[in-house]
């Protein structure tokens, strides 16, 4: 089976110019097929805070409302969507950017709750993955970069997860291709020692990530990656991995960077 | 030859939800090979004014800033682009959207002139249209539909006009396709009398077209579109025409409608 390499990368990273440019540098340069996929930083935030546009939060729990959709399908799949490609070609790396919309290319249910309507927000599984046409995308030499915005096919747009749209992709993609799939972000991978960036765990299990968690050393923004990381190697994808992003060549070439997810 | 259609919807028509409706399910019953190409509308205009972005003009001449192209890329290829795409998919046409950028399928130039830097604003010409992906692209089945940004590849993003893009990419492919190319507006063509909507000429020719643009017969908005029809037309598409959007089924069923641009 031939490799695909599926990256992640977060909104820490687009936020701060030089570390994106060097990040797509390296994306640029690995060989064979890969797909990138973007969370969305705080421009979104910025930009709703200029419009005085306020966040409904119900329960503690964020809502995607009619407005907040808007902007966050200008700036994922507009601004940042296009800019990263622009980028990427600019570094020979042949880029097309994706909404779920785009090709039907992954096609949403609108969140389910007993109590709470979160608004736009959609979930996926594996079979929201229209992996045909990914495939043939991929075969004509084409680099899928996408948004966190997808779609119900009804017409309506929705904001999804984007650790949860890397991981789903790896997973309907995994029976294609050897697969690895590799969350960057500002950490060396999971650290035992918060405090300390070179503690980073070599290996974690179910188990050992249920302990960390419970005694409360993992720190809030790495469980959803943790969570669709476990999500997708117990679905088949070959490999997981936590990295940082500024890591990325090193990790393709020696592969013994970061934290890596095991069964 | 396979049959293409090439149709450019304006702002007009993108700002009337209800009638931006009834054209998109004409759109998606046109059988066949298809590309959409849309204008912006007044949405960025008026985010722009919400952001308080001032409108740069040198001589007359609007200039596409960094600010105003942040805007233009959220809005065209962003919000406008992501939901054409997301109600053709509800319509059962496989629409995907796509800048320039997106696999290099539209490489502009940054407007070059004596004395006026235009900022970010592309020019393209045959050469720019990537039409192998393009054709590779329609022989998946799928329907493109473009937004009016292009890149440069070395990394920026520019803004372009949209009919242009129509009239280039419908030139590009010509040789590939038996080509037909629709201004679609909100008249039903080129009227000879400015106040009936009724007087639409079945046909023009360069010579007509100079005399009623020198008899100041014409209204401003018609003369770009004009200026490509006639571009596309001598540089070998087979037809082409400029019609009223509410009218495109009958246009594609009997070809009797608007205005058919002539040689």
């Amino acid at each position: 089976m031939q490799k695909l390499h599926i990256i992640k990368i977060g909104g820490t990273l687009i936020d701060d110019k030089k570390a994106l440019k060097a990040f797509l540098a390296q994306f640029s340069e690995i060989e064979g097929a890969k797909i990138l996929i973007h969370g969305g930083g705080k421009l979104a935030e910025t930009l709703a805070e200029k419009l005085k546009i306020r966040q409904t939060m119900i329960d503690g729990r964020r809502i995607t409302n009619k407005k907040t959709l808007k902007i966050v399908t200008m700036v994922y799949a507009g601004r940042i969507n296009k800019n990263l490609v622009a980028k990427l070609q600019s570094y020979g790396c042949n880029a097309i950017g994706f909404s779920g919309a785009d090709g039907n290319l992954i096609q949403a249910e609108k969140r389910q709750h007993p109590s709470i309507d979160f608004g736009f927000v959609g979930d996926i599984n594996e079979k929201s993955i229209n992996h045909e046409l990914m495939i043939n995308i991929i075969n004509l030499g084409l680099v899928p970069v996408f948004s966190a915005i997808t779609h119900d096919k009804m017409g309506n747009l929705f904001n999804t997860n984007a650790d949860t749209i890397a991981g789903t992709i790896a997973q309907a993609l995994s029976k294609y291709y050897e697969t690895e799939l590799l969350f960057c972000f500002d950490k060396n991978g999971v650290l035992e020692d918060i405090e300390d960036d070179n503690s980073n765990l070599k290996t974690i299990n179910r188990q050992e990530f249920s302990e960390l968690k419970s005694e409360g050393k993992l720190h809030k923004g790495i469980l959803p990656k943790l969570h669709n990381a476990f999500v997708a190697k117990e679905n088949g994808v070959e490999k997981v991995f936590l990295i940082n992003e500024k890591k990325l060549s090193a990790q393709i070439k020696q592969g013994n960077e970061g934290t890596e997810i095991c069964l």
